[in-house]
């Protein structure tokens, strides 16, 4: 089913009034009245409506029920991934959004070859909050992940560490693995932290280990900066019984 | 450690000499007597060695143990993948050999929009081949997983059933998910076949189950055709013990 994200606000309990890009999208679709489609505040609720009225730039809805997104994971996990040169940081936010992430937060760290400007940064912001967006729709999710840039490597350390389980995947850990840290006790928000291209330092590693950040491997190969982040969402779903 | 890739034929007892793109690359690194450097057969032998001699276009090395690669998954997990669009199957075969996969197998499917044809096939097979050799050195594996590209969707199902668990995913179960066919005991060798774009048809999904493949969930969200098999074997690693 054709799946529509609009404000909290505008998901009124009777009837919907799609516009913008959606009534194009609506458009596009040929929609035609009576057909159902989904409307859904991007933050979990969704409404099941049919067509009532399709006229230039605005489609009509009446809302048949709501209910909480059934293609939400109970569990809420964080993927904090150290700015990545290019285009990988849109890669991870795509692939994490279908898999299920709550939220992507990108950071400095110091190896970081690409920290984008303050001044480009907004725009940046936009550009990758739309790509979860769309992200979200097509996998159908009821949810879109936040993407947050933060300041400074502490700043995301003190972050994650407030999840119920923070782990932070680094290639030269090799006694605890992530099965270990999953099977330490169930969470209902997680971590999990990842360093750039160049990896994170060791003294870097030693922080997060202050700061309560329990370190883990992702097994003996080694894996690229976007590669990290997928595999450990994707283990981390599995783990949590969502597949 | 840098890590060269050679025939099982040049992987000798006591020496070995690097040639062609390997001494290059050794160039490249700048190389000198004394220094340490792995070279793996791509069959999951690997030596440890030392250079004796840097000379134009060859570098000799002297053998100083030999042992089985430990970056090695025990279990063989072979991607068979319907045909995607476009570069997909190019990132699926790199993460996929970073991920661990013992082969990567593509083949056609009714609602592929893309399948080579006969005569460039065999370039685009020498060119996958080289993304997994690449992908597979930089994430320090022992073995180059095989690429293989089969004629019909029959023979990907004849194949992919030979092994001791052959799993199918599917958007459209919902009662099997992977960790109950994983939890089914153990195995030395898993498929993990998903589909095109446009997903398989349910008639597909029919043959695959009655060829004896188990046809799973991978959760609720919908996951693109090139996200689905890192998904599942990120988690199959996993469950595998693997990280």
């Amino acid at each position: 089913m054709t799946r529509f994200f609009v404000t909290p606000e505008e998901l009124q309990p009777n009837f919907i009034v799609l516009t913008g890009e959606n009534a194009q999208h609506a458009k596009v679709l040929r929609l035609k009245n009576g057909e159902e489609v989904l409307v859904c505040d991007g933050q979990g609720q969704e409404c099941l409506c049919a067509v009532s009225d399709v006229s230039q730039g605005q489609i009509s809805l009446v809302v048949k029920s709501r209910r909480e997104s059934e293609s939400e994971a109970p569990v809420k996990v964080s993927v904090y991934m150290a700015f990545p040169k290019a285009d990988k940081l849109e890669h991870v936010i795509q692939k994490a959004t279908e898999l299920g992430a709550y939220e992507i937060v990108a950071f400095p760290s110091a190896r970081c070859v690409s920290k984008p400007d303050e001044k480009s940064i907004k725009k940046k912001l936009e550009r990758w909050q739309k790509i979860a967006a769309s992200a979200a729709e097509q996998s159908g999710r009821g949810r879109i992940p936040e993407v947050l840039v933060l300041d400074s490597y502490r700043e995301a350390l003190s972050r994650a560490a407030q999840a119920d389980k923070a782990l932070m995947f680094y290639e030269n850990e090799q006694a605890t693995t992530l099965r270990m840290a999953m099977e330490q006790g169930s969470a209902a928000t997680i971590s999990l932290l990842t360093g750039p291209e160049g990896g994170l330092e060791e003294k870097e590693v030693d922080m997060a280990r202050e700061k309560g950040l329990q370190v883990c491997t992702l097994g003996k190969r080694i894996l690229r900066c976007e590669t990290a982040p997928l595999c450990a969402l994707s283990a981390v779903m599995y783990a949590c019984g969502e597949f």
